[in-house]
């Protein structure tokens, strides 16, 4: 199944709009391009809901959130809305501030996303009003744990309900639920942490995914989940002695270019419950 | 000739101010570098004019367009104009909403460009009002090829006398045209389109090799638009197989680093009439 | 001493907030992630002072200034000096605008910052009003040599007095002071200043190295001038025949990712009067 996701991906070059920050804006572009997509990004409020409308997914991150910003995201996410099309939200450092938690809740309030995904933190953030974290990263008390698993699958599985949406919670493994079913995923590599943005890379690739299969949502997002992963894997297999997180970075790119289908159904490591 | 161009940039390192989007700054800043010229961004209304003054030329890109902007780029042109500088005008995604048209077609009204650099779609749609794309690339319907070749330049002949200003249409074939001459230059390789950027990293370039020739700006420009060709294909035979979009881009501008006036004469591919 | 500092560094692991341009954003991230460090970067008036309270130390870079970035930098900067974290000020460019001198003007009036940290021009428009430059590099007339040497480090030690302040002045020859005890760093290599945005690594890697190390500022300043300059060197030994300023930048901050505090001690080249 993940080899038709990752297939209609390459054949429907889905056009993902991002309104999203600018210090991993780069990466975003390239990695959608590596996986067949086609990335623009625009966040004036006066043509946010227009460039939507000619594009297949949206990607809402705040990671560098403007007061400026909020009107585009909340016009162009309900443009998506109206269109059907996938909306991706990526809660970058919700919980830092009330500026930014406020602003993710508005945006969660006001438009429907198809799938949420941060790390536990950030979805701690949304869904409880509360978190441990400072930064932009998970805080040390919310790693996900073969002993709290059952639990955090529980939690998500509870706001994904809550919210009629698909979340996705990254960590050092990956859950992925609508509610009902359950995807955990085993892909990845403790590396991926030392590169910035490689949660908001994996917010595009969702968007791609799903864009480009929208009768499957949940198993696209999985799928792009186990991609992001897999690339980790297969970059961190290409490193040399002197190589660090820049080349890391360069490789995982270079990786999601070259992986074809059939090695992404082959390489995904998950449990569907 | 070409070889005189490339060193004029060499040897008169010009300062290059960009108002540009924040998807792509990194990289054309390195590639101004790796030509010899020198890059600064400043994009407030407060100091654009004054930044402008003291640069040999300015590049105006509207990838991620903001309305405040707007202002920037015009009091920024207005003054380079005053100068005599050469500005460079990148209308990137012209066409995916009326704002962006429309302040393409204001700031094409307000300031006088040496060169306006696009897509065929890009410059279809300042051109003829319309065009068939949704995103920031070319729709596959505005391909360049043998059989609309001569149409092509005839069209990109009078839009630049139309404008007074050199035309470069980027494609499989480039096209550039002060509305008599024409250079259709054959440098290059598809797989620069899998990197981010390489129509607005052509950009800069162009405003360094023209800033640096201000007698020979048509001239300049087809150097240019060689000599980012030309590191598209010495960056490829430089590709091993785990090499991806992300390692072709480092070595895109590895190449411009390396390239010599004496490599740029002896590569550059193209036909003028 | 800075074996300890480093060490510092990589067991603290500060979480630094950067208010900065975004030309070279994604390099100061991962630039801090590769010594240890956390970034955020977070500029919107509304939450950066709270933004600043969970984080451990501060960096106010001016290199893309906006009207609306000015605020967030006040407020941020304050908080930052009611917390008393370490606050890094990276006059990028001052001198090429009046806007950009005077709001640096402003920032060192309202805000003590811990660490002033510029090129000879920059550093000169600072504290005399007047430079020779027009751009981001300083001017040629600007160079730090063996000849105006102590002229040089008189100059920066008056300038950290009246400023109460550590002042670094990268060139050739780093100086770096308090206004009594001086370092004069010979680390680093002439190819850094092709790649763009050596210089705000520099401040975000002296924002970590502070932030970790409270009670000896003026030595952790030295010692992040020294690693950055150390990482240079050892990225360009990496240098193959094809690789130029883009592979020179991916090197650096893998350098640093792999730099171990033993290292830094012993590849430091300083001298301390």
């Amino acid at each position: 199944m993940f080899e038709t996701i990752f297939s209609n991906v390459r054949s429907s070059r889905p056009l993902i709009h991002s309104i999203t920050n600018y210090v991993t804006a780069n990466d975003c572009a390239n990695l959608l391009l590596a996986c067949g997509a086609s990335p623009i990004m625009a966040d004036d409020p006066a043509e946010a809901a227009e460039v939507t409308k000619n594009c297949n997914g949206l990607v809402l991150n705040i990671g560098t959130l403007h007061e400026h910003t909020i009107p585009a995201m909340l016009s162009a996410g309900k443009q998506a809305n109206a269109l059907h099309h996938p909306v991706i939200f990526d809660p970058v450092g919700a919980g830092v501030s009330p500026f930014r938690t406020q602003s993710a809740h508005q945006l969660l309030q006001e438009i429907h996303c198809s799938v949420i995904r941060g790390n536990l933190s950030e979805i701690k953030t949304l869904a409880l009003g509360c978190s441990s974290s400072n930064g932009v990263d998970a805080a040390d008390t919310d790693r996900i744990t073969s002993e709290n698993l059952s639990e955090l699958i529980a939690f998500a599985k509870q706001f994904a309900l809550s919210m009629q949406t698909i979340v996705i919670i990254t960590g050092t493994v990956d859950i992925v639920t609508d509610g009902s079913t359950v995807y955990c995923i085993e892909n990845g590599y403790a590396m991926m942490s030392s590169v910035t943005g490689t949660g908001c890379q994996l917010s595009v690739l969702t968007a791609a995914f799903t864009a480009a299969n929208p009768t499957c949502l949940l198993d696209a997002a999985a799928a792009a989940v186990c991609a992001m992963g897999l690339v980790g894997e297969l970059a961190f297999q290409r490193m040399t002695a002197l190589d660090g997180n820049a080349s890391y970075r360069t490789y995982m790119i270079d990786a999601m270019y070259h992986l074809t289908p059939a090695q992404l159904a082959a390489g995904a490591r998950y449990v569907k419950k």
